[in-house]
This record gives structure tokens, C-alpha cells and sequence, in this order.
């Protein structure tokens, strides 16, 4: 049998293995191609610099979730609670990524520090997300916004506690999902038109 | 002339003038006494400890708007202004002590780090505030809220952006005044009562 061909996917796949066993500050390029059994030249085929191969695999964590999400954003139906289903699955995938492996999260934060060009444009897509089911809501007769875009910032700053990294650990207090029921309910129903 | 009285207050003082010039890693109850030319004995009257002190002037400094806030909390008149004068002035205030002094700011963040019930302390005070404005809008029929404890608590976490000294480095964005605004808005229209 051939060896398994090397594609981008199992690089990165092998890059977050050694930034989990080695941490970020001491991970090189050359530990990620001996996990594979590659040259380090092989890598470099496809990332053309260790800031590359972590700017990569920041992007891959951070859009984990981005299928879900999207789904949700562009599926058919009331926008309130598609909102609410929205808001809740990226608090759900955040939980994950911070309770399952603590240290791998850990590791993400330094890597996110370093890349904030990649956070934020995981951030504008997130906001355009927001944005795509208020403006639903909009033409629903649902929702009312004057401005849908500073609209769909203001709910993401508003549920910030509930995705922002900086909050994690919060997130496994007793009355965080009661907190987190009560600011949905407040940002929907800040949305709701009013005949 | 008498030497000036030993008050708490010039004890709180002094405390802050040290910790601006040693660093809270450095300052002690010695060097506090020596700023203000009395012994330490003098300094242990007024508080039993070097924690009791540290706690003193952490909470000191967190309430340092308090009065301004109390006021606006406690005032008669449509609750939705009010509201957006309370966030505006905390959000003032906040930057302030993060752009005025950030030396000063990040010796607080550390003193705010030990001093955690003294923390939520001042949390509790200014979400009872907010509670007491929502009350005071449900009374007059411009707000509506079931659970108004619930209700504050959800404003003060949508609102965190704007006063979580987590943020504060994002307090001079030049679109950070736009983003107070749409949050305001989006909050505001959340609590109207709607016939």
C-alpha cells in the first residue's frame, strides 16, 4: 500500500497533535513533519511558513462549528427562535472546545493573540451570520432594524459572555444557562417588531 | 498646626500613591506608614491587615462613580433615558480610570483578581441599580419584565462590552461609541412594554 497521501487537513490534523504535546511557544514545523514521517520540505509545499501552518490551524479551531452555524443562518422559517437556536449552538461549541481539553483551548488563546487578523475575520462572518437572519426577520414582518448590519454587531457584542473566550470559565457556573436565557430573551425581543 | 488626622481615607490615599509607584506585587504596609510619616502600628489601627487594605482600596476604587450612578438609579422620569445615562456614565467612568492612568488600571486588575467577593460585591450593587431602574420603568408602564432581578442581570451582561475591564483595551476603537449606541438601542427596545 502507497503511504497516505500528504494533504493540508492531515497537517493540520498533526499541527494541533503537537501544539497539544508541546504547547505553542515550543511547536516547530520540523515536530509536525516527524509526526507525519515527512520532510519538513513536504510541509512547507503546502504552508509556506511555520506563521502560515499556525495561522491555518487557528482558522480550522475557530471555524469548527462554522457548518452548523451557517446552516442555521440561511435555513427557512421564524427568526426569533431560529436566533435563539443560532446563539445557543455557538455557546454549545464553545463550552465544547473549552471543557473537553482545557489545555488545547489554552494553546488556541495564544494562537488566536497571534493571529487577530484570522479572529477577526471569523468574527465579521459570525456578525454576517447574525445579520443574515435578522434581515430574514426583517422581511418576515418579524423584526424591526433601521440598520440590520450595526443591528447583528449590536446582538453579538450583547451575547458576548456566551462566546467570548475571555469568559470561559464561566461557563460551567450553576446559573450560566439562565443567564443565557435571560439575555436571549431580552435581545429578541429587542428585535421584535411592534405594529 | 496639629499633624493632619489619621483618617481611612488618607490611609486609602497614601495606599494608592504606593501601589502606583512599587506595583502591587511590591507594596507593603511599611512603605504605606513611611508615605505618610506615621508607624505601621498607626496604619493596623484603621485596618487590621495588609489584605483588609488591599481590599479597602479595591473597593474604594470601584465604587469611586458610585454616587453618580446611585443618583441616576434612584432619579424620577422615563426609565428608557435613564437607563442609556446609567450604561453611558458607567461606560465613562470605566474609561477613564483604564485611559487615564493604565498603570494605575492594571494594578487594579491585579487587586481586583485577589479581592474577588469584594468584586462581586460591587457587581451585585450596580445590577440592583440597574433592577431599580427597571422597576421603576415597569411602575410608570414603560417597561415590561417578569423576573426584574433576571431582567438587570441581562442587561449588565449585554452590557459588558462596555464595562468589563476585560474590554478595555477596545475602549478607544474609533467605532466602540457606535457599538454603545446599538447596544443601548437593541437593550432599550428589549424592555419596552408594548400594548
Amino acid at each position: 500500500m502507497p503511504p497516505e497521501t500528504l494533504t493540508p487537513d492531515r497537517i493540520l490534523e498533526a499541527t494541533e497533535d503537537v501544539l497539544r504535546r508541546y504547547g505553542p511557544a515550543k511547536a516547530t514545523v520540523v515536530d509536525v513533519a516527524r509526526a507525519l514521517g515527512v520532510s519538513h520540505g513536504s510541509v512547507y509545499r503546502h504552508f509556506a511558513s511555520k506563521a502560515a501552518l499556525r495561522e491555518a490551524v487557528t482558522d480550522r479551531w475557530l471555524d469548527q462549528s462554522h457548518a452548523e452555524l451557517s446552516a442555521l443562518a440561511a435555513a427557512e422559517g421564524p427568526a426569533g427562535p431560529r436566533l435563539r437556536d443560532w446563539l445557543a449552538a455557538l455557546f454549545a461549541a464553545k463550552r465544547r472546545k473549552a471543557g473537553d481539553d482545557p489545555e488545547l483551548f489554552a494553546t488556541y488563546m495564544v494562537l488566536a493573540d497571534e493571529n487577530s487578523t484570522t479572529v477577526e475575520r471569523h468574527i465579521r462572518t459570525m456578525i454576517e451570520q447574525l445579520e443574515q437572519i435578522i434581515d430574514s426577520g426583517v422581511r418576515r414582518g418579524e423584526f424591526t432594524a433601521d440598520d440590520p448590519a450595526a443591528t447583528a454587531r449590536a446582538v453579538w457584542d450583547a451575547s458576548g459572555r456566551f462566546h467570548d473566550p475571555a469568559y470561559a470559565a464561566q461557563w460551567s457556573a450553576p446559573d450560566i444557562d439562565d443567564a443565557f436565557e435571560a439575555v436571549c430573551d431580552l435581545v429578541v425581543k429587542g428585535l421584535r417588531a411592534h405594529g
